[in-house]
């Protein structure tokens, strides 16, 4: 029997859809890396003749874990400690200490707490106060075999509770020997179906180690999980290992960071600057570059060469190479790498042109053809994309794949022991 | 008592965290504006013994509308039919001009129907089908009171079938009488608190119109609901444009387009290009301006100037200026902005400079500091932003803050009539 978890989200704004739930993804997520599977999720507004009987349902049905998420402030609307308090059988109790802590919080932000706050102080009997990551106190409490958890709905205060409290508590009740172990190997480039093939040797299902996929704007993650045992995590190190030779320099990483942080980290280890000059980009290659705290280490700037003369003017591509070319083309590309690397005087560069949409396709050039160029070590190269969906889609996409192959230009012109 | 919704999404991935639930969201608001309340949305996985009594529990409460998104596919795991019809106690039925339409579909993609396919042409007795938006047929089907639809999980999709089928339904069944209409009047620069105090003469709650007020990163919308009759209308007409008064140039638009494509029409109408010099959004206003298509008519290009040396050498800012005020100050805002109109040719300019964090700031020039320039009709103008909260956010905004400004020296320096 597998371990299960449930989650009650509170809050109008969710259902009156001024915003997405981004706590349950996140959730969902790390609970199944701690081998626990959310069976249910429900938002409901915020009604105590709704909240109380969906916890004593929930309950009813004893999952491992039920997470109340939201309702924790100070307004009228904020009904989860009296929920709670309801559904268990239990008197809500005011705790002294809690109040001056959150007392405390807003002092150190220089405002004076308001009465308000005061029933921020209170929990259901029995329960532990989960230290105070922003002014909304989060508490733990135990009701059968089910562990209640209740945390605030703003995202960062809810992760941080969840990291610094409620994992570790998990950690104990699942046991090291129910432990899962995860490994996210980091590729991009490359589409689920060509790795399905690649990695078809694997026992995807029911092997010991269970291999899935995670597609996403960043990339395409491989997911190992088993056991966490010493003889698990040796499983995973030999199906990781495989996977990874068999990728090749698709993978950009296993766990850590995204594809701009790694790409950033090769340049710094290396002591090298890089520029861009973007047109079909439109400065989202910059953007993404400049996403990372202390990229101004590495990254001189760029040039958006929307217009064909700003080609011309200020990156040295020339007229003839373009009309004889187009700007969509891997000759543009390259002069475009090169002239922006002498225009800013950096070490590498990138460049992307191509043809974004929904408009501006033909039979020769259909939207989606994108050329990416680098220049490292002197050395120019260019790459073809054909890409696909959205305008949007297929910039962003264009964007990344000029980091990920200046990474892989990188790794292969300048290779580190 | 107000009409009420409640929505069941079906789909393991939902749980798993691989993706969050825009449906919810988008379905949340749309149906409030057709004046009905969602309250209740659950996820479930996907098994009958959980979905079948979430249809029953749903229906017991008698909502006006009962949507189930997702489990509408060909695989094993797609049970929404089936669930259904158990739920309602009708039989499944099988029908074969809808299994003619599927074909149909897939014949007009170049691909041949799976016989896996058959079991989207069930329906529970009594059921219409709505039109196909890909290739899973949804369905209609009246329980008491309460229209239950079920839709696909895949967005666009979804998307279709509710505004194509399902929207004209639930609005025969509130009636004309009882429409809503929905107003948007889109600002940007003002948070919510300032525009309470603004529109505290107005009656936000339990009057004829009635006003809310929706955040994100694209800026503050006023919203106003009220009946769809004639003289609701004419009462919304009369609260419009109250507000838009009393909030001036800081509304951009009432419904309709986004600022980067309200600030690219002004450009077009005035037969204007423009240029962009960036420092801290580090090609963020460029992406902006080329998220919308058709943009190269006015967007000429840009420069990243995210080292000092690229401020001088490529925008001719005085190095005695950067030396003196610093890189964030007004005086280089405007030297960029001047620098960039010049270098490209254009004929108006933005520019940013400032401190995105989450290191870089000082006592005097903190973290969320930033200038932005503009050059319209040869005059040069700078404003001070005071940003907040994480890197990321602080670049976004300073951004679209550098769009809204050019909207705004526009609309001050080159009036239209």
């Amino acid at each position: 029997m597998p371990y299960t978890a449930e989650m009650i989200f509170t809050g109008d704004e969710l259902l009156r859809g001024d915003g997405v739930n981004t706590n349950q993804s996140y959730l969902g997520e790390r609970l199944l890396d701690l081998g626990v599977f959310a069976t249910r999720s429900l938002c409901v507004t915020d009604d105590l003749t709704a909240i109380v009987p969906a916890i004593r349902e929930s309950l009813a049905r004893t999952p491992l874990v039920l997470v109340l998420s939201g309702g924790l402030g100070p307004t009228d609307d904020d009904l989860t400690r009296e929920a709670a308090a309801e559904a268990l059988g239990v008197p809500l109790e005011h705790h002294d200490d809690l109040l001056d802590l959150i007392r405390e919080r807003f002092a150190s932000r220089g405002i004076q707490m308001s009465p308000s706050n005061r029933k921020q102080a209170g929990l259901p009997r029995g329960a532990e106060a989960i230290p105070i990551a922003g002014t909304a106190p989060g508490f733990t409490i135990t009701s059968g075999e089910t562990l209640v958890v209740a945390l605030p709905g703003v995202p960062w205060e809810m992760k941080e509770m969840w990291e610094g409290t409620v994992e570790p508590l998990l950690r104990e009740r699942t046991g090291t020997g129910q432990g899962h172990a995860v490994r996210r190997i980091r590729t991009f480039g490359i589409g689920e179906s060509l790795v399905a093939e690649m990695l078809s040797e694997f026992e995807w299902r029911g092997g010991e180690v269970e291999i899935g996929t995670k597609a996403s704007l960043e990339g395409l993650a491989i997911i190992l999980r088993g056991p966490a045992t010493p003889q698990g995590q040796a499983r995973l190190d030999g199906v990781q290992k495989r996977i990874c030779a068999i990728l090749g320099d698709r993978v950009f990483g296993v766990d850590g960071s995204g594809l701009p942080e790694v790409t950033g980290e090769a340049l710094l280890r290396r002591g090298l600057t890089v520029a861009a000059a973007e047109s079909c980009t439109g400065g989202l290659v910059a953007k993404r570059f400049t996403d990372v705290p202390g990229s101004s280490d590495y990254f001189l700037g760029g040039v958006i060469a929307y217009e064909n003369a700003v080609k011309t003017r200020l990156l040295d591509v020339p007229e003839a190479v373009l009309a004889e070319h187009g700007a969509v083309s891997a000759e543009v590309a390259a002069a475009m790498a090169e002239g922006v690397r002498r225009l800013l005087g950096a070490d590498c560069a990138v460049s992307t042109t191509g043809v974004a949409g929904p408009g501006g396709g033909t039979d020769d050039k259909p939207v989606g053809l994108v050329y990416i160029g680098s220049v490292v070590s002197g050395v120019t190269a260019v790459e073809e994309l054909n890409l696909f969906r959205t305008r949007q889609q297929i910039r962003e996409r264009a964007a990344l794949g000029a980091l990920d192959f200046l990474r892989r230009r990188l790794a292969a012109q300048m290779p580190e022991d």
